[in-house]
């Protein structure tokens, strides 16, 4: 009898109908419903309720979701403006990089008298943006497809290329004690070598899906056409040291309309196929990425947190503010109007994933302990949790304010 | 770093490739799409490649996947006709019970003179009717919605409720050594009620459901929000000791269009959220239900069976004469026409997710040796492989004869 499956199912259930129903009630009070999903994960997570420990199981659901998350953000995407937009996005990625890991290092070594190492994994904590939570913090305000929302996409995109090309770099250094540069100039090869060949490859791949669709097919092919080719390229871009749900990312982009290879529309998708990809995968879509979020507020362990200790206060407040005024540094630098550079900054902030795994590593490696844990958990919940209602909010005051020189065309 | 999710990924993705390849590849042959599925099982499995271990994440979306499609069937289930065929259902499902048990029973005792708990074991495995290879092989020759598709469905449901009463009977029998009939006849009770107050209970919640639709409210309710449920249902069965999918079977029946509660109309779920629902779900279904035939597949092991051994023969194909013949018992009692009763006779014959339980536990508690088990695989391979094969080709032919006396309405 698979009492197993029992245990499982009825953890995800517990996931699937929380997150439901505290999306809805943040909804009905304004808030953005991510916010929802992640509370759910807070207060059946070991936060508060202790219900659901995150297992494989659902922690490889929210990984599948957040990579199809991405897969139609790339459907979306434009890459002829996304490439446009593409100087904009790097000055704020570079920035929004170096920012906080600079500030966070300076106070970490200087002010706090940390060792190196535990000051370059605190920096590194601070330093990525969760490309998850910005695209749903922006899709919740309707604005993933502005000219600023497609900045703030590339920008995330390269941030969480470095957080990996950084972490793989952290992690030699602290097993090995030295930093093997020629390893990490490959990794940023490989890498970058995915990003450039993936949607080629896979748009030939989505041609030929197209193809097949086009005459006599058994039912189901949209459906599970697609996702296994997202998940091709999810395991592909793992294969080559990229983060996986670049892979969903580069899947999306190759099946978008908008999609044209630089030697001709010969392998050019066409509209209906692309139409029906869309109104297919949105179920799939819609079902499977709220798990993510779910399992971010799962992961971020509240209970750890001494809230009496001023120690623990002055460490996560001054990560805090690094954390903020860093990733406004790399948007400030960046040539549009100040509601728009503040726009930028502000949907740079989430991290999430990406900090959580470098927290994580530093966590249960011993480089550091408990109590800079937690203010790092502390820190990726605030920037987290609470971006996507700033965001909210400073749209709905100066939303009409935020433009770009080069509009939306 | 995330290796494990890899590894995951990469099995998932080898299933839902495989499985749509040699879905698309039998279509073009014209043989079921779903005898490709389950192929690609056994090409990926331990039978062929060996590439594929089934594992807990894997047999669980397979899990949730047939869930699913029972949840399906059941929202094209007009129960007013299920239950105008309630008698012949019964009929066929009691006949088609015992018919195999007796034989099986009296075979293995009396001309193979095995113990009685083997043989027991081995009758146990041969009655229950694989509901979803059934509805499945129905779907694809396009006559689930039939009148003896309508038959078959119910002896089917029926069926898995009498296959896990007889599995908790003899399990409780091969450990204590004597039969429990108070605890089977709480476990019957219980199954009874759960059929009974599920879909009512199921049609409560989707009225919710449907209230909260129709109000402003966030994106991806209806996905979320109706596998939440066919969870919920699949999990309370299991609390009641019933199959899991015959919870998703009766959460699709109360948000069936054609689903009206004694007590009037007040809960009915209104058209166009039906329709909604067909749509949004089918995806879904489409994506995760292939993955259960490619895992029934997957555990058929035919690598372990000993082709040139004549014992194996005797036992395996008197066996599957029994297994064949004592389907076509039950169906031969009902009073319709030959066609139409060897219609419903094929369509029982599959075996699948309730044999394989039977056979698995009679082989790892040791009731049973490797010889009489890879008899019983080698069984159920064929009745689940083929039938949907001769079922198609059966109403090729005959497919104008078949027919009730009381005409589809």
């Amino acid at each position: 009898m698979p009492t197993d499956a029992h245990l499982f199912i009825g953890q995800l259930l517990l996931i699937m109908i929380g997150a439901r129903i505290c999306a809805e009630l943040a909804f009905r009070v304004g808030i953005p419903a991510v916010i929802g999903e992640m509370g759910a994960g807070i207060v059946l997570g070991p936060s508060l309720l202790g219900w659901v420990t995150p297992s494989e199981f659902v922690s490889l659901l929210a990984e599948i979701g957040v990579i199809l998350l991405l897969f139609e953000v790339g459907l979306d995407t434009d890459v002829t403006r996304l490439v446009r937009v593409g100087k904009q996005a790097t000055i704020v990625a570079v920035g929004g990089f170096l920012g906080p890991f600079l500030l966070a290092y300076g106070l970490c070594q200087y002010v706090f008298e940390l060792s190196t190492l535990v000051s370059l994994f605190i920096a590194g904590t601070l330093t990525a943006t969760s490309i998850g939570v910005t695209v749903r913090a922006l899709t919740d305000v309707g604005r993933q497809d502005s000219p600023e929302g497609q900045i703030t996409l590339g920008a995330a995109v390269l941030d969480d290329i470095f957080g990996v090309v950084l972490l793989a770099l952290l992690f030699e250094f602290a097993t090995s004690g030295h930093i093997n540069w020629n390893q990490t100039l490959e990794v940023f090869l490989y890498v970058t070598a995915f990003f450039f060949l993936a949607p080629v490859f896979a748009n030939l791949l989505s041609a030929a899906l197209c193809w097949v669709d086009q005459r006599p097919h058994t039912l189901g092919l949209i459906p599970s056409g697609v996702v296994g080719l997202v998940l091709l390229f999810a395991w592909l871009a793992n294969l080559f040291g990229a983060p996986e749900l670049l892979g969903g990312f580069a899947a999306g982009v190759a099946l978008s309309r908008r999609f044209n290879l630089p030697f001709g529309s010969a392998f050019h998708v066409n509209e209906r196929f692309s139409q029906e990809v869309h109104s297919e995968m949105q179920p799939i879509v819609r079902l499977l990425s709220p798990l993510f979020f779910v399992s971010v507020g799962l992961s971020l362990d509240l209970s750890l947190v001494d809230w009496s200790s001023s120690a623990f206060w002055w460490l996560s407040l001054s990560l805090l503010a690094i954390a903020i005024l860093g990733k406004f540094l790399g948007a400030m630098l960046i040539r549009e109007n100040l509601h728009t550079r503040v726009a930028v900054g502000m949907a740079m902030v989430p991290r999430g994933e990406v900090g959580l795994i470098f927290a994580g590593i530093g966590y249960t490696t011993g480089i550091f302990d408990q109590k800079t844990y937690t203010s790092l958990i502390m820190v990726i919940a605030y920037t987290t949790l609470l971006s996507p209602f700033w965001i909210k909010l400073y749209y709905g005051v100066y939303g009409h304010r935020v433009e770009t020189r080069r509009p939306n065309t």
